[in-house]
């Protein structure tokens, strides 16, 4: 049974900044936005978190581990350092769309997302204990994708290509398991899952293949904190990778200590 | 007639290294990556060039106006600041996708993305004059997404939304027209078009209505550079929201001296 | 009584790299420099550390309640996203200048900070508890520089004024007391001090007015972290500004919990 | 004979803002410093010139070759991207003190750095030409400064050695020579020079030698921007290195095309 831990992080809002008092340029609104995602995922992945970029002004994180007095901190720090300010709601739940259902829930509740008098909602529930089997993360790649798209064709197809598949695996394990998939560079997808087992990671792959005809294989790991159920999946991938296997799963950890 | 001129970025060999000697944590991954395209974002950005961070490992720009000196002066500072280098490419034609073919088949003719040999491919032609109808850039949003969704919907199920809009967007326009769509974040996707008329901009808001049930708006600018493009387009789709139009486009700006 | 941790961060073999194979561009040097920096004074600040950037190539930073294995993820998180490495050093003592001294020797055991072979030292003893009387921080600044200086000199003769006030403080302090000071910008000096009742501050801002003529104000904090520390400075020196006093102390803090 | 063009960037009431509604944490103002000081030193560095970061609430660059719209577009960037916005004094003269002076001027002019109401000052005259004579750029380091130092005392002890090597170089060349003169990490300074020959750069050499006793050696270079100047003076460094000399000076570049 897995307990996931989301965190969604909102700029408050962040539209009608963006054009008052008129449009602000683009590339300074990318800098912005990636750089404050790059602050968030350094600050979260130096405490074993997870954030995914997502809509940018929307970005959904895994915080299993990590408290209420760490969120407090990087909200500050965030209004020190940037012309916006951020929202974080969190909730835990078995699913992880359940999770972020209730974490976002929580957000909603103080105001909408452009109400200029909403600004740093600080709501949630935090877990107290971890256990090693809480989170189960699935690394998905394509398979050859340098050598069938991206040597072969030109950027915007080979990225056309990708997103099909990054489009039809998250609607598909988002329906079928409530799991959440981003897409996070390259060929890459990590999904942030409930317990499943092999089958229905075989059956995404098929699911994807027959819908997209794109190639995916995926390591599979579980783990306490994101970072330790996603290196497990790293590594699994890595044996896929070698093995020429499509699916490849690590069981729960040994506990330490 | 449009011109548009298009740099592929490419990361060298970035796949092998991601795994070297065994897989990086994933969180500075993401750091680095996000990083290195707020850098480029600024750097061409500051020169009136537009980046779009699309793979991450692969990155699509337009780059009117900036020459080949201001492209190595930014591979040597990739190198001089990053574990990794970049190959960059650079195509001129009036169809994006056209330009971006011949972009990119300058980085492909000289090896494989995944060989270790192959760095810093520096290759391009560059155009050493502008006019004001170079460019055509398109802005897209949806309408009233924060009312729509945003604030009703948990923030995964928004973006599926959101990403399905992209998805039948950016396929539509580039079988349709060779035009190249990015999601920029928010609710937001610009497109760097040939020259289209108002009727072809219709065409493709009732195209994404039809397929995927999601109503954008658009407003769409020409200039001499990406940033003059793209800001009349800007300020054209906030015309739309002003005026509650489908499409809003600006023409060709009187030149100035 | 004290008991400062401090760990002392190295780029290895940094000196070389800046001209090999010819010497790099300043100001991409000085953008690397100042971004390290700015990751680890990020990721220290967040788990109330303090770091300071005095060369640059080699930065002092205070490390109460930081862990051995928070050190190693900093470490690593370096290598996978810069391209340089760091080593590091942690050491104990009552004095700050011990602590620094006994940090250093253990990079300095391993080799030269120009060996090529010696790369990524981690080496230190580190606290296991903390208390509220662990640290003593002095934030100084000068009394009304806006006025006297930045208004009305130069920028450079107004730099020239505050430097040799921090050059008279540091050197005092270091042989008085084995404290060490860092000018933090503006006008703001943070010094690192053992056990010093208020007539060792007196004397210390005497001593910078007789020999450079430079009247400062200072605030002092108590804390079981330096952010604790600091920041208690911090709203001292806020009374010295508000009262016109030149010394405010508070002293240690109530134990929470 | 130099022309040097100084742009003083100076932080809109800043001293205010950290202490504003209560004092800021020191690590999030370190980390929003050191980060605007590298998009500001990337900015004119790519487009050759040099930014020091001084005393970072205040940063003198060296902006030779970069106009008006250029300080615009930097000015706007920041405005987008950072919780406070800056001012911008350009002038030109033959002795950098006082190109800085008049500089300062412009921003002094328009009201205090602390007043409220004094903000995104852009006040200046560019030089619309450059030759390559225009810059005399100083490059100074410590003589084995790793083996004599670095590698054998503690980094505080070493650091009191180059901060008096600095503070006595500084002055020297201010008062002798209008020159400006910047601490630029590990054991390097870069002075910006008026037109001084040889025995100019002996002098300050055996100076700081008989004030402070630390052997300093230096290359100098001319250019048309602070980059080519000070790029030929980091390679007349180098010369000194390999030669075991105190002085090496590269004279005016022939003009190129």
């Amino acid at each position: 049974m897995t307990t996931t831990q989301v965190t969604l992080v909102q700029i408050d809002n962040y539209g009608p900044w963006t054009v008052t008092p008129e449009p602000r340029r683009e590339m300074d609104l990318q800098t912005l936005q990636s750089r404050l995602f790059a602050d968030i995922a350094e600050y979260l992945g130096h405490r074993d978190g997870y954030a995914f970029f997502t809509r940018f002004d929307n970005m959904i994180t895994v915080t299993n581990g990590i408290d209420g007095d760490a969120h407090a901190t990087l909200q500050e720090s965030i209004r020190n350092r940037y012309p916006v300010t951020v929202s974080l709601g969190t909730a835990v739940s078995d699913r992880p769309v359940d999770a972020l259902e209730e974490a976002n829930h929580r957000i909603q509740l103080e105001g909408s997302a452009q109400d200029e008098h909403r600004t740093e909602v600080l709501a949630g529930e935090y877990l107290t204990e971890t256990t090693p089997s809480d989170l189960q993360i699935a690394h998905f790649d394509v398979v050859n994708a340098t050598g069938k798209y991206t040597d072969r064709l030109n950027e915007f197809d080979t990225f056309i290509n990708i997103e099909r598949a990054y489009a039809s695996l998250m609607e598909y394990l988002r329906e079928a398991h409530g799991a959440l998939s981003f897409f996070v560079g390259g060929d890459n997808i990590i999904a942030v899952c409930p317990d499943l087992n092999e089958s229905a990671f075989t059956d995404a792959v098929d699911h994807v293949m027959n819908d997209v005809d794109v190639d995916l294989q995926v390591g599979v790991g579980r783990g306490a904190t994101a970072h330790e159920a996603g290196f497990a999946a790293k590594h699994a991938l890595e044996d896929c990778r070698h093995d020429g296997t499509s699916v490849e799963i690590t069981g729960v950890p040994a506990p330490t200590d």
